[in-house]
């Protein structure tokens, strides 16, 4: 943990915050905090600080909190991606927090098993600590916001607008003839975009009508060489490149 | 496994291989061939070809192969990795092989724990059906060479240049300032590296000494931005970057 997060509600009208549970069992049994030591925080979707620590007990810990004025910007990338099998997903969550997501959207499409939406990973309960986690490993405070549509015909048509404002839409397929970092930096008469909305099917692939429907509603197509990758895999090494072609070069 | 690996001794004046085991398993199970089916097939650190299946029975598969000439180009990256704890190490043999790299250069740091050096994951007998996987994923043949360096200094002054032709070095640390894109893309008065040799830290990261002493032997530093990403996501982003980097545009 690189960053402490804490609820809104917990430094609300308060600058001095009593932790207990896991938070506070880290800080005292693995960064081994003592009085007077300062540690990186964090409000969920707010801004980062210092907190000093004021109190060290038994199984808890109070750190009075100073925060920055405003909030981290949200991160440029929102993601469609097509459900994974359950293993897959629960291994995923921390890591898409941690590389960075505004926007997570898991989506049906004919690979993608019917049990898979009833996992229980899929419930806030359990992807929101898994998400938590990847935020303080990441020293980031952007809560990805989750949403689960089981029809891919009516997200598409119907609803992707209204969840991503990204101004330009890629989806990952082995059809594609550019690499994502070519696209994304060679806009034509155009600037780098600021927002990327980036698509990754299931570990079998699009099939032709969602790759139309996808065509049809502005997403372009990106490949990612010869070589095929795992769904987690490749949905890591998309993120990445992703970040990368949006951050101006100091070059 | 959307390619199924021979070792070299089963393709050795045969082309008819008859599979047992996991990959006979695999055919008949998963893949549910039947005679007359195509796979594609590839000998390890060899050509990739066509599978024929002749003969289904009883857990064995006989397929008939044609291969290609000429083995596929070994992967543009050797990786110099601070070995990570045993259950990320066991975790990214395949997604490193999948991803590609042509050499893993595993290495003791200030802040690699003794122990992680005796487990059995370093075994080849462990390790080699991992890579294999990662392997058979991507559908590639170059099985990634992986040697283990107890002493780091000695390994960097003596040993490294052996190991790694590599024309530029990089090391990933928050001190860099620039990204890694940005130093493969705009080396001066150059044209873009053919091979790169990346060098990622342990959790705690690089110690200044470590650092020096890489600085001291050509590595550049390269910074993923203010995000703090565990070794195993680490890795898998900068690899994405670098394969992307190596490619040459088509925009």
């Amino acid at each position: 943990v690189n960053l402490v997060l804490l609820e809104p509600s917990e430094v609300f009208q308060h600058s001095g915050v009593e932790l207990s549970g896991p938070r506070a069992a880290h800080l005292i049994d693995v960064l081994r905090v003592v009085p007077g030591q300062t540690v990186r925080v964090g409000v969920i979707d707010g801004p980062v600080g210092v907190g000093t620590v004021r109190v060290v007990a038994d199984k808890r810990v109070v750190v009075d909190c100073a925060f920055e004025s405003g909030s981290a910007p949200r991160p440029g990338v929102d993601l469609l991606l097509a459900l994974p099998r359950p293993k897959v997903m629960r291994r995923m969550w921390a890591q898409l927090s941690a590389l960075g997501v505004s926007r997570i959207i898991l989506t049906n499409a004919e690979k993608v098993e019917r049990p898979y939406f009833d996992t229980h990973f899929l419930q806030p309960e359990c992807y929101r600590p898994l998400l938590l986690e990847g935020l303080q490993q990441a020293r980031d405070t952007a809560l990805p916001t989750v949403t689960i549509h089981r029809r891919f015909k009516v997200l598409v048509e119907d609803d992707l607008g209204g969840l991503s404002d990204a101004g330009l839409r890629l989806v990952a397929d082995p059809s594609g003839t550019r690499g994502l970092s070519d696209v994304v930096r060679s806009r034509p008469g155009d600037s780098t975009p600021t927002r990327v909305l980036l698509a990754i099917g299931p570990e079998g692939g699009w099939n032709s009508f969602e790759l139309a429907l996808l065509d049809a509603h502005g997403f372009e197509r990106v490949s990612m060489g010869p070589r095929i990758l795992r769904t987690d895999t490749a949905c890591l090494a998309l993120l990445a490149l992703v970040h990368d072609a949006l951050t101006p070069s100091r070059g």
